[in-house]
């Protein structure tokens, strides 16, 4: 538990935010730096009524307004309480023998693999933690699924396009599930590298989304998934309840889906914001990889414990040694805004030397 | 999808609601006719902004205001988004290879277990839809689990406490986990049935709670469990994502716990209508159970479209079909507040003659 972001819930850091005067400033979750749309909000306060009632089991209000934002039928759509929701469905409703994962990468993947006893395979991506050409090769027709998140977490990198299009082809020749997290995908201002259109041509292909971060909406719980694939899809409704999404995420998200300027202005933000950040802690002797995303992956010159020498500047980051490859002197930060990043670099500048 | 209660959502019903001049009324879901609480709704206001934050994977604030409620130790709880989150989580975290069922009951548990592929057994309880003593001979050493609604959905049935209690020694000695739902028993005033303090001396035992029906919440999802046995709760715990509850429902779960008065108000007025209900429906020739919750289970006298005669009236009930057992007679309606009690006796005395 706690093993994704920082716990902002136990006593260490509830203490560490009671005595803080500044705001207490969490880098460990990726979220949008300009919060929650005030539409979202007010969206989820006028559903309060409606949550007198159960669910839509088919959430047919949210997947026609998510039909109409990608441009795909409400078939191809299936909708989850967050993305991880929808992870352990796809688990727990294809069961698969063997899977391909690459490494490092998102934690859930894996945690939600191991419930089914699937047998996991890696492709390790050291030491650039990029995905070359010869993952084609692991791509073997004994793999049932293989997990590509693009950009990558932790490190925000994304996969070569022309590669990400072979590995595309690969997996439908040989019947391998790939499942494309593209959850930060917004984030890059590159959505032209999106490949939801795909899945009305490619069978074997799922496209993982989520609100939770664009729309910081991690508390609500909404994700979904595009996939051109019915009877999978049925099968990972059959896993689990049929009331999992909420009526409050359900209106969140259709609401979100109208956001479209503060989305482009997250993106812009973001942009500068991270160029800004890289710049600077380069400055400060870290090797930050060319993330895309809304946060950094960075190397210390060896230091171990830069989580705790943070803290008790009222900073809190991802360790990122519980990644398979990485250990104690990777770390991610998330990209906020620019008051928040000047205070991380202040932070890094006294306690990083 | 949609055989629990009425499907709201279709396209049929929305026509339906909207042309409709009164409010048109829902008695297939079984919700307080009270309402949310505006205490739960503030509740859920005020958690916005918290909900820029991921859950707290361990729901340690709600485990606390609910051990306080309960007089349970933390450790006993498990929180669900929603109580068929955890149903389903038990079936996946266990496997359970033999189950005990009793006919008519919910329908969540024979799905859950469906996709683990537990062989389901069946106690009968035609044709008084009562567990007899009988029950105990099918406790066999082979069962893994026995599911056990009390009181029952859809009769409102309550099991005898005394029988209870030597089913709970039986499940006990024979190492067969009890799953007692007791997700209605607030309504019937007689919270001093419930088995909850025995968590503690009983490992076998796990008790399925929700907020969803007293606190009018459904669309919110919450529900929890209480049990001994930790290692259980640990399996349960990793059959699923670590961020089921959101940050909205955890708050508004916590709101609800304060709301004593509103319970007891609840109580009473489910209480009276549900005896006038029952009173004016067996006066139009009607077979109505002693149910005992926020709902009555009733046969009719050979009607077989009961629910099609409603609809245009602006009312819907629960048609009881597709519970193992029962047949095109058999319906459950809502106990709700007395005009739209009045609203259904007037309709039922229009079409059901």
């Amino acid at each position: 538990m706690g093993q994704h972001g920082g716990d902002i819930y136990s006593e260490e850091i509830q203490k560490q935010m009671a005595k803080e005067d500044r705001k207490f400033l969490d880098f460990s979750a990726n979220i949008n730096p300009l919060g929650m749309p005030a539409g979202v909000r007010l969206a989820v306060m006028e559903a309060l009524y409606k949550a007198e009632h159960y669910p839509d089991p088919e959430s047919r209000k949210l997947k026609h307004a998510l039909a109409e934002y990608h441009e795909v039928p409400e078939e191809a759509l299936i909708c989850g309480n967050g993305g991880a929701d929808l992870i352990y469905r796809l688990a727990y409703g294809t069961k698969p023998a063997h899977a391909l994962l690459t490494a490092p990468t998102f934690l859930e993947y894996e945690e939600a693999l191991k419930q089914v006893g699937t047998k996991i395979h890696i492709y390790e991506m050291q030491p650039d933690y990029r995905v070359r050409e010869d993952i084609l090769e692991q791509m073997t027709e004994d793999m049932d699924v293989m997990f590509l998140c693009n950009p990558n977490n932790p490190t925000g990198i994304l996969v070569e396009q022309e590669l990400l299009l072979r590995i595309l082809e690969r997996a439908e020749s040989r019947s391998i599930l790939l499942v494309l997290d593209e959850c930060f995908l917004d984030f890059t201002g590159q959505e032209e590298r999106s490949l939801i259109q795909k899945t009305t041509e490619y069978k074997h292909l799922f496209i993982l989304k989520s609100f939770t971060k664009m729309y910081a909406m991690p508390g609500i719980r909404l994700g979904y998934g595009v996939c051109g694939d019915g009877a999978l899809l049925r099968k990972m409704e059959a896993a689990g309840q049929c009331w999992g999404i909420s009526v409050l995420a359900s209106e969140a998200g259709i609401a979100a889906l109208g956001e479209g300027e503060y989305k482009e202005k997250a993106i812009t933000l973001v942009r500068e914001e991270r160029a800004y950040l890289k710049k600077e802690m380069e400055i400060l002797g870290m090797t930050v990889w060319d993330g895309q995303a809304d946060y950094l992956f960075f190397r210390t010159d060896g230091i171990r414990d830069l989580y705790d020498r943070l803290l008790p500047e009222g900073i809190m980051i991802r360790r990122c040694s519980n990644y398979r490859g990485l250990d104690e002197t990777c770390y991610r930060v998330a990209v906020k805004d620019h008051e928040a990043n000047g205070r991380l670099i202040e932070a890094l500048k006294k306690t990083a030397r």
